[in-house]
């Protein structure tokens, strides 16, 4: 069981949502949804600017919250495939909502 | 003009969401939307866990990315005042289905 916030222990934003709205993790996730099953080394390759520090524990924690599955191959060299559990399936629409309306209001925004 | 990711000038994920799904801005966001017109003292009475730092800087970057307005009235003391914009309005079903995502799967990602 996850430590939640001391002073709203139910709050969506604070425990769930703030573990996965950031930018690597958007960009993992939509990464996966549009590619079904990667491997490490094409998740890097996808997202270049993504350090294999930070690739390393934002796959590791959006694992821990069910939003990915981590797949390993008893193989030599071993093969390990990452792709969106069906809880993590479940929250692409509202990222392909904040994408759309991000692209939508793109040039307002950044003007 | 704000300065644009230089790798990937046209991404939303990078140049305009990562700016406001961070745990204060749908805080501050969400709050707006459910009170339409608040004031600074309302809003840190509302989050109570946001610093006076943190809540003053997260909303002039709201405000620069035109999601929030800020109105001020030229009485003593002055008086200010904040709420969404059109643009702020249109990027609430997306978090509102982020919550709602979460509250369904609550108990599964914590445990």
């Amino acid at each position: 069981m996850r430590t939640l916030n001391p002073l709203y222990p139910t709050c969506p934003i604070r425990n769930i949502i703030n573990r996965m709205s950031d930018k690597w993790s958007l960009l993992i996730l939509s990464t996966l949804n549009q590619n079904n099953i990667m491997r490490y080394k094409e998740l890097n390759a996808a997202i270049p600017d993504i350090s294999q520090k930070m690739l390393s524990s934002t796959l590791k924690r959006l694992e821990e919250d069910k939003l990915i599955n981590r797949k390993m191959y008893a193989e030599i060299p071993p093969r390990v495939e990452y792709s969106l559990t069906k809880t993590g399936k479940e929250f692409m629409p509202a990222v392909d909502m904040m994408v759309n309306w991000a692209l939508e209001h793109f040039e307002e925004i950044v003007s």
